[in-house]
């Protein structure tokens, strides 16, 4: 039974309580839903970069919602409440940082910046502070401050895992849910929807900015991060 | 000499090198500046209004850049560069929180608020989290920390004050500078059009949302203020 659909994937119930199955879309959208698209094989793409991407944190030692995959678009994943916050972390500036800031692209941060983001379409998803968000109730300070040292340590490692392949992580997004036992862990997805990655050599974007300023072909992007992926 | 013009202030350099005039205009600014007027007698109860707030934070071992009052609209102040960030404390929700977020005005926090905004009108004052301020090499985390346990501390010490005379302090605006000592110290002004103040009883806001919406006669508010301010 379909219990959820965002924007790029649809989440269903299965037989066992404690588990949903995520099924990738080929939807693309941008700009808080103002640009959107229909990109052949975008959703199989990302299942199987999402996969990869599970499976090295798992290996490290991060709990996923991830199980495991179940076909080209759908994975199995541990039953979740996600929590209403996007997690951002920026190794470079780009996006909404240099468009709020007017700072410019591409500058390597010496420390990288964490930031929260209230998940609410009709307000555009605002950034926020942490007394802001314990002020609303989306979590307290000390899910805060496990949100923070998790996705610190989860960078670590995506940045080592794709510098290996040649690409510079930008920045990226995370969400993060509750499961059963109340349990933090990484839900969602990781793919070049929610990544931003540059080519080391060539700063070449292979990431949805392709889509976002229509820098080139979606799918050859992710199709060269994949293959990457799979050569390393 | 002027050397500098704000909004609602102009200032000037004085024989001393260590010393500056502010003078207090009329003119009232909101939303960014796009509503503007001119409200005769504003400058002159706002720097009575100054005068008194920061007599008191002084005698409660608060460092400010005031020295003493000169006349009408003038005061004379302490050299200080002035931090390009706004410290914003809430004690019940209003004005852009609430836009921001989609909240009801008027709710009654748990525990205050920090916030610090970016001072760059071409960029709308934008919000940002401590790692940004950081990153933009705005403030460092010890001056950041700083501000906030001073802002905290100050806003014990003007929502007791503001109680006495049947006041609730909603939230207010403060601006720190560095003076020749490179200590920071707390500058501008407060008053009014930098406090949201509303009467305990019956609500009435006798702040700058007067001007910003169109609640009534705006110098009737601040002499209100002042008023009660002399009686206590």
């Amino acid at each position: 039974m379909l219990l959820y659909e965002g924007k790029a994937k649809q989440i269903y119930s299965t037989d066992s309580e404690n588990e949903f199955v995520v099924y990738y879309k080929d939807d693309a959208t941008a700009f808080n839903g103002e640009k959107k698209a229909e990109i052949s094989s975008k959703g199989i793409l990302n299942n199987k970069i999402s996969t990869i991407m599970f499976e090295m944190l798992h290996e490290n030692q991060i709990e996923t919602h991830f199980i495991k995959s179940l076909s080209e678009r759908e994975m199995l994943v541990k039953k979740v409440e996600i929590l209403p916050l996007e997690v951002i972390i920026r190794n470079i500036t780009a996006g909404s940082f240099c468009k709020r800031f007017g700072i410019e692209e591409g500058i390597v941060l010496d420390e990288p910046i964490f930031e929260i983001c209230y998940k609410n379409d009709d307000y555009g998803d605002p950034m926020l502070n942490s007394d802001q968000a314990v002020a609303m109730k989306l979590a307290t300070r000390d899910e805060l401050a496990f949100l923070r040292e998790q996705t610190l340590k989860i960078n670590e490692l995506m940045k080592a895992f794709f510098l290996k392949m040649n690409l510079k992580l930008v920045d990226f997004k995370l969400e993060f849910g509750k499961d059963v036992n109340g349990n933090i862990i990484l839900a969602d997805e990781i793919s070049p929807d929610t990544c931003r990655l540059w080519d080391v050599d060539t700063n070449e974007k292979l990431d949805k900015d392709r889509f976002r300023r229509d820098l080139g072909d979606l799918v050859q992007g992710y199709e060269e991060v994949l293959a990457r992926m799979n050569c390393k």
